[in-house]
């Protein structure tokens, strides 16, 4: 096997120390004789898995004891509609205020208007999505039912790196935090937020399983019309159990957590993600053969989308890229160019490659 | 590690080459350079993944080409809410028939009444769920949305083995047929029926993934209040990737299939498994040690609920399986009792080794 880095927004690359274990521990679980895809749910074995994934989850962001940590399914798309249907319940005339700064934050707009009366406070549109609109531009709604956040947008590659403060213009509306693109790359604060919800798919561990961290207070508020499966509720009381949950994806995602601790916990990877940002955006501003559109002040420290100056050399990136073992490079197709992800797991070896091949290409095309 | 022999209803047992094969592949699929969990779902390498496991499903079940197969999250519980979420929209008002067997169509009936009416069209619950009420005392609705059954209910130990006529009663209303737990243990005509659905982690592959094999005529008919990444119509149009799908639990689903392909297929498993079931029911009406209480002709293949008649027993039966390799045999806590569950990847000599065992415990009991 050639020495490959895998640049895919999501599913994304994993640490390769989890998936050795995974392999190793495929066919018996800690001399249980069972794979973990085979065990009850139920069964001792996986609740020792479970209730250390949930542990360490806390551990890592240093979840207060008044958050629930929930084990879902359906993805960032999925939670776009159940968040809404958990927390209109008790106020179903509220209005839920968004800022638009991606296509992310965008969908999330668009399926909350199933739900709930919605307002959009900022929208960073009119500036082809590259910022986040200043804080004191945001018009927001006095009694609003929540301020939803996309605070990482995976395909624009635009991040916070500010906690707004919306209390006060909203009688104390939460924020709901979509955080599916940097959840874990960073330390937060999580009191700060009402909710945080992300698919796993991006720094956490495999596709299928969605993680909500959900304040005490905010559970008890879903609409009638809210499954049961996803009743944040009702999967709070059956310690995210009350239907079977993804468990295998929970095991992976729990190796994650384990691997993160040993690398030092969020603090730790967060250094190292600013160093592996800064390499890449630094040699993307001192080049005029590749742009990142993005203001600097909001650049993604794990979305890099950039694009060739010269459109029509794309496709031929792209193929000496994947020469070169720089896999899924090709950036979104709502946006075109390139975008490199560059994850938790993805070491700092993976963007020294990216850049050196990206200066030789840039060499050779300049003959 | 010692052989043993995992019971579970689900979590449950897969094929031992499925997991040799997922651990030897789990870091280059393929020569990919990337482990399945790491790949982009819209990349080459995962939709040949993608579009194998569908094809596979629609050969083993001879699934006609005006059904969908979606690829779902959520499970059996989620999709209990998702059905009439995406059934009901044209007809809000019309009543949902239902046919109680057992716990898992109770559940269906409680959360189906979140999105309409129901009616419970006949019940087994006065023999305490041991048989599947006789056709003729079914009281369908004229112009019924549809009638939902639950062909194999897992913890009573009952299966349909006909498949009703329900059209001159209802007007033509479609069969949904929640099917999780014996879904490809055996040949069905798929025409019969208007949905199928089932959670993964029986006889298919791991939790996370759910299945749904919807005709096309029942596609678009969503309520409202159905989100998106649930809808079936947007499902289908986007291939079962309109949001992430949980790319793993595919794989590992469509390395089950190959797996049943080379087992001569679902009529050759089902020989196999009317084989298994035979020789642990034939033992149980053997014995005054033992009892299984559903009446013969509704006995499910798969899920083979059985009692000790002296319960203050089951504590050392219990731990005497284990000592034996026979694991996860205790009935679910609503019954109580002993549960063998016995899928397509429970070979013929676990069920050898559980019998073997069973006539030993009994003997050894009377002394």
């Amino acid at each position: 096997m050639t020495v490959i880095y895998n640049f895919s927004a999501g599913p994304a690359v994993l640490p390769k120390e989890v998936l050795q274990q995974a392999a190793a521990e495929m066919l018996d679980w800690h001399g249980s004789g069972m794979s973990v895809m085979e065990m009850s749910h139920r069964g001792a074995e996986f609740m020792s898995i479970m209730d250390a994934a949930q542990q360490d989850l806390r551990d890592l962001l240093a979840i207060p004891a008044n958050y629930k940590i929930l084990f879902l399914q359906g993805g960032g798309l999925g939670e776009n509609a159940i968040v809404p249907m958990n927390l209109m319940g008790l106020r179903p005339d509220a209005t839920i205020d968004f800022v638009h700064t991606g296509s992310w934050s965008g969908k999330s707009i668009k399926e909350a208007q199933k739900y709930a009366k919605v307002n959009v406070a900022a929208s960073a549109a009119e500036n082809g999505f590259t910022s986040v609109p200043a804080r004191d531009s945001w018009k927001l709604t006095a009694d609003a039912a929540y301020v939803h956040l996309c605070t990482n947008e995976t395909i624009d590659g635009v991040e916070y790196h500010f906690v707004p403060d919306v209390a006060a213009d909203t009688n104390g509306a939460p924020i709901v935090a979509d955080m599916s693109s940097h959840i874990l790359s960073r330390e937060i604060d999580v009191s700060r937020y009402g909710v945080i919800f992300g698919g796993a798919q991006k720094n956490i561990g495999p596709a299928g399983l969605t993680i909500a961290i959900v304040r005490d207070d905010l559970l008890g508020q879903a609409l009638p019309c809210c499954p049961s499966a996803f009743d944040w509720k009702i999967v709070a009381e059956n310690g995210s159990m009350y239907n079977t949950p993804p468990t295998y994806a929970i095991y992976i995602a729990g190796l994650v957590f384990q691997w993160l601790k040993r690398q030092g916990g969020v603090a730790a990877m967060e250094q190292k993600n600013i160093a592996k940002a800064t390499l890449l955006y630094d040699y993307l501003d001192s080049t005029d053969f590749y742009e990142n559109r993005v203001e600097k002040a909001y650049r993604s420290r794990m979305n890099v989308p950039f694009y060739l100056k010269d459109e029509t050399l794309n496709a031929s990136f792209l193929a000496a890229a994947k020469e070169r073992g720089l896999l899924q490079l090709k950036g979104h197709k709502s946006v075109g160019g390139m975008r490199a992800s560059i994850y938790n797991a993805m070491p700092f070896e993976g963007v020294q490659a990216l850049v050196h091949f990206m200066q030789e290409f840039a060499q050779a095309s300049h003959k």
